[in-house]
């Protein structure tokens, strides 16, 4: 009944290097293209954005990336995570199957975010930039970034879907707390906003959106970069604390894992954990299958095409190859708001056509169905987004179950669900209901898809 | 700008024994009265309400009593929890001054309160108990106890006090997550609850009404015992592994507190983490300097009476000598919930007498900038009666500066503010003012207390 099996490590185990799988990858990602001409885009095209230091980490080949000291200070805070064997859940569940989870919710903002969001201010500090845009759905970057932005003295600026800025007062109240500024998108600050808003005035915006109009504020202001919470190599590379972590762990508990499971929006919590495994394997180790969660009502992996695409709705970023439903595709409004994103990073998506995972997609009630069940066996409340993965973990269990099969289970439990509640509520009192999307308006967002000639 | 400094100790390292302060006292605690005879009550006069083996923890004058490991295991989960320097905040107060601050935050329920919740679950399920009846205000408390309960498989029911149940509709669906019931008192299941509802139909309920229908449900059942989440001796007692592991992690910094800062509401993360130290100071050791700081709106340490009085406001508890504002006092809504009580736990409240430590009451306003203070150095956002205490410590490091002398303070940094943002988004805009009681409640509420014969 009662036994809590944690594994922790010291302090001085936090990574010292970021693990970058482009050096492990049997074939290159395709190269991020220019908008305009359609050529790979240079540093230089990206300069307005970014510090020069991400933008070379984005496109770095090494295999590994040394971690600043100051940010690996700011780490400790709450790294290493724990990792933890899942044994009353197992009980529950009957299954012969070994579950462990990396718990990312013990960070000060409630989940993996700020294991980048750290790094990147830093970043943009050394750089001696002084205001950071972004923008944020549910609010876990929005708030993961205004606490980055708190311990580096920078100022940070957050368009925030409106729907979300309207639903989630709470989640704008703690980026407040942290000094951010929080402003509804689409707003009148942006070319892109007063457009948008010119057609409709009650616009509930979308996170396409959102990123069109910290993107610009970004590039017209000399002061002022621009940060994506998930989506690009380096957001991605910097998460990978999270699975060199896991694998030292899963070391302690001489185990490692069969099946990896992840949730994915951008796709940042799932490469976290997954590339450090994949990139072993890769390396001639252990074959590990690797299952992506993604919600069924904006199921970028399972029904989006891979093709090159725009990461926002105004489309002013550069065209990346992805998986994606189109840059207009507008996903229903179901509770985990940190996977309604029409694209997928484009290294998962790689991943994914290289066939180093696999792609599964579930519905909302179900998700938190798995959700419940895990608080009441484990203790800990899981975020929405974060249910993804526990059903997913919990379904490989219940097969390992009919198999009479012993497998060992590792999923990325990547946040806490605290700012989560109505979604809870909702789902109790019979609100919560499956979404669909919209068939017809899926085909025309692919069917608007730009055409990129050159053959990558 | 990054140091953080992080004191972790090893899981073996949680405590095996809660300390008991009684047997260092260098007077006996007056004894717990019967409300008819006036006489102290025995073990029988409790069993209605307690499992035996927390009656028995309630009188104990040993000086250790031993943690069982089924709830070891358990504290694993989130225990030996972080010690940290706050360098940043020391820096921005430009003190002298060493600031370490313990947080209880990581429990999966937010909070300090999960540390009894669990042994008194344990004890519960030990005697066989089906179902265990509580009360809470802000909701820390029942939804630590629904947490505990999920994991012994005990029903919990929780009497929410009707105001907190409306205002805080995201702490009853974490309970409910949790598979408790949640009930808004005043409630038609009680006869406490009936009487107050008779006379006003649209009663917001207080702490003492919610105990009062908490303590009949679990008397007039018999499978049904009851549980408090502060105030009594067994609960402190169970905090102190709080102060136990903070003596172990300050002696890994090679430091010792001039001064231990704890916000008070019922005493129990306060107790938890000072009694140690009292402990050993009264055992011949360094003398410390301890500091509760309660709200100014309900100041049973600095205005209250030290006198015989009821925990609850239905008189059906026992009478507990304590610091007390009247059982039929009402405090004002303000934001810190889980400081709203009429009285103090008698073992404070004793200690105050003895000399052993001082009080001090604050204001919310002057509190939740103290907060946000501490949320843009530290990184983490504090809960608002944890606020007290970040209040109370930053004002120990000015006067540090002041005189300046460097002292070591350290505080309890009792839970996260996570589920308390709207006191935030109040304060932000200006809605939250500073609160005051009606003097002529407070007069009224301590002339209407008991009257006792003996001279205890």
């Amino acid at each position: 009944m009662s036994d809590t099996v944690k594994y922790l490590l010291e302090e001085s185990r936090i990574p010292k290097r970021w693990y970058n799988i482009m050096a492990d990858l049997p074939a290159p990602l395709p190269p991020v293209l220019h908008p305009g001409t359609k050529q790979p885009v240079g540093p230089d095209d990206l300069a307005p954005l970014f510090p020069m230091a991400l933008i070379a980490q984005e496109v770095t080949q090494e295999r590994e990336v040394e971690i600043p000291e100051p940010v690996r200070e700011i780490y400790k805070q709450w790294r290493p995570s724990p990792l933890f064997r899942a044994r009353r859940l197992e009980k529950a569940l009957q299954t012969p199957a070994k579950i462990y989870y990396k718990y990312e919710g013990v960070s000060p903002a409630g989940s993996h975010k700020p294991n980048t969001a750290v790094a990147q201010a830093f970043y943009n500090k050394e750089a001696g930039v002084k205001k950071i845009t972004t923008e944020t759905g549910a609010g876990q970057w929005g708030s993961s970034l205004a606490f980055a932005g708190a311990l580096f003295g920078i100022e940070v600026k957050v368009f925030m879907v409106r729907v979300s800025y309207n639903q989630k007062p709470y989640r704008r109240a703690l980026m407040e707390t942290y000094g951010a500024q929080c402003i509804p998108s689409p707003s009148p600050e942006t070319q892109s906003g007063r457009a948008i808003l010119a057609k409709n005035k009650e616009h509930p915006g979308s996170l396409g959106i959102a990123i069109s109009e910290a993107v610009e504020v970004a590039a017209t202001h000399d002061d002022t970069k621009y940060a994506l919470g998930s989506v690009l190599n380096h957001v991605l590379m910097h998460q990978t604390v999270v699975g060199q972590e896991a694998m030292a762990q899963l070391e302690m508990a001489g185990d490692y894992p069969d099946v990896l499971v992840g949730c994915t929006g951008g796709g940042s919590n799932f490469a976290g954990l997954a590339f450090p495994f994949l990139g072993a394997q890769l390396r001639g180790g252990k074959k590990v299958r690797v299952v992506a969660i993604e919600p069924a009502a904006c199921p970028s992996l399972t029904r989006g095409k891979y093709a090159y695409d725009f990461g926002d709705t105004g489309h002013l970023t550069p065209l990346v190859k992805m998986h994606t439903l189109g840059s207009t595709f507008t996903p229903p409004g179901f509770h985990a708001g940190g996977l309604r994103y029409h694209g997928m990073a484009p290294l998962v998506s790689h991943c994914k056509e290289l066939g180093l995972l696999e792609a599964r997609a579930y519905h909302q009630k179900a998700v938190f169905e798995a959700g419940v069940q895990f608080a009441r066996t484990e203790g800990i409340l899981p975020a929405p987004e974060a249910n993804h993965a526990v059903k997913g973990a919990i379904d490989e269990a219940l097969r390992c179950r009919e198999e009479g099969k012993s497998r060992t289970i590792l999923f990325n439990l990547c946040g806490h669900g605290h700012f989560d509640m109505q979604a809870y509520m909702d789902y109790f009192s019979g609100k919560l209901v499956d979404q669909h999307y919209d068939e017809a308006e899926l085909a025309m967002a692919l069917a608007g898809l730009p055409s990129v000639p050159i053959a990558a």
